[in-house]
């Protein structure tokens, strides 16, 4: 599949879904459990609306998509992970973050990724990648900041830290793109489970990782480790650190 | 002065300040600092912007203004705290969440409020309190939780805590709002500098303090002392708990 191809397929489900999804975005119907989704979190409805818009338009095409509610779906050579709706929360209350996130890789690997698109559902803020990486058309790069007192968003905060301020806005694809942008210097998430396994899943980052990447930020688990070799899978959970290159080792200190 | 005056001369300056901070939101010019407020922040030109239009509305009236970079202005017996734009830092990188919140007294206590405004300067949503408290007009409560397992809106972190989902939205005034409307089971500030005084001034939160007690909430310290006997000052700093009855108790102990 050509670039150009996977940014026509992911504007087209992006702009249906924001459309369906803003028509019940704060409602009490949005929040509505409606299943157990694949990745074994409740399906509500608002992510339902989205995600068979997502579907019904990528099965038009020879692709295996990897998406929350629904697990694996299809068998075609090209990978799409998908997360229709990031920040169901936010968007079952009415608070305006939440997005829609989708990458394409040649690959079961992340380092196979060739293409990744997130837009801000509230705010129709597009974000893209095809190598460079762009927001609204815009190339983008990240922070320079070398300075741990820096603006951060953490999930959560589990100690006193350094930062000069800390947000958590709930999605983490928007502010992963966030950091891609420079509007914030650095994107960590902490958290484990009960069973030591961070939150974060593939469909989750990994179209956030590759827009982060192509605008010249560091990425690694809270170890240090590459990222890329990672496989699309369900199973798959993510503790990271995501920020401009002066700040990485800092930051790694730090944490 | 009455209620119905204390809305409509609200209304009015949010409605100007709405229309003047969203030209410039997310501009480079929006984030310069163009001097000191007198609270001993740095003022940056999206703040300027806003009070400028504020003030001098309320100098039309009779009043006592104790605002963030001007100080005390006035000598009216009526008092009015305001915040004329609360979430600079988003204003200025263009995340819709800041809002503009004021609150008229009758005395130099918080106790003597008897009116509060606070808008959503992005959606333009309209919180407002004259004994009972309103969200676009209509009737709101604070949520009956009685779980820990809560979601929680928390300056910062310090340790694991209980909570579900925590959020750092960057808005206090909006923040406290959404807690007044059940939207989040609780705000906590726990924040100190480093005299171990807190950061909250009494212009970020009287006037959703008010709009969150009509709503039902309970609000303390977090020794859990009652705040309505602080005065209007520019020196007073908080560190607060807001939560519906059932939770409050139960939060104190785990803070």
């Amino acid at each position: 599949m050509k670039v150009s191809e996977a940014l026509e397929i992911s504007r087209k489900i992006a702009e249906d879904v924001e459309k369906a999804v803003n028509r019940i975005a704060g409602s009490r119907e949005a929040g509505v459990t409606v299943a157990m989704g694949k990745d074994g979190t409740p399906t509500k409805k608002i992510d339902r609306i989205a995600e068979d818009i997502a579907l019904k338009i990528l099965r038009e095409h020879d692709l295996k998509i990897i998406t929350e509610e629904s697990g694996v779906v299809g068998d075609g050579e090209t990978i799409v992970a998908l997360d229709p709706l990031d920040g169901t929360f936010n968007a079952s209350r009415g608070i305006p973050f939440y997005s829609i996130a989708l990458c394409f890789s040649k690959t079961e690997a992340l380092g196979g990724m060739f293409f990744a698109y997130v837009r801000d559902l509230a705010s129709g803020t597009e974000y893209h990648s095809d190598g460079k990486s762009y927001r609204n058309g815009e190339r983008i790069k990240v922070s320079e900041t070398d300075d741990v007192r820096c603006n951060a968003i953490i999930y959560y905060p589990d100690r006193i830290y350094p930062f000069r301020r800390i947000r958590v806005f709930g999605s983490s694809a928007l502010e992963i793109c966030m950091v891609a942008d420079g509007t914030f210097d650095c994107f960590i998430d902490i958290r484990k489970d009960c069973n030591g396994r961070g939150y974060l899943r593939v469909f989750d980052i990994s179209a956030s990782l590759f827009i982060a990447r192509n605008a010249g930020a560091e990425i690694s688990s809270l170890d240090g480790d590459d990222l890329w070799k990672k496989r699309f899978t369900m199973d798959e959970r993510f503790r990271i650190l995501v920020s401009g290159k002066n700040l990485h080792e800092k930051l790694l200190d730090v944490l």
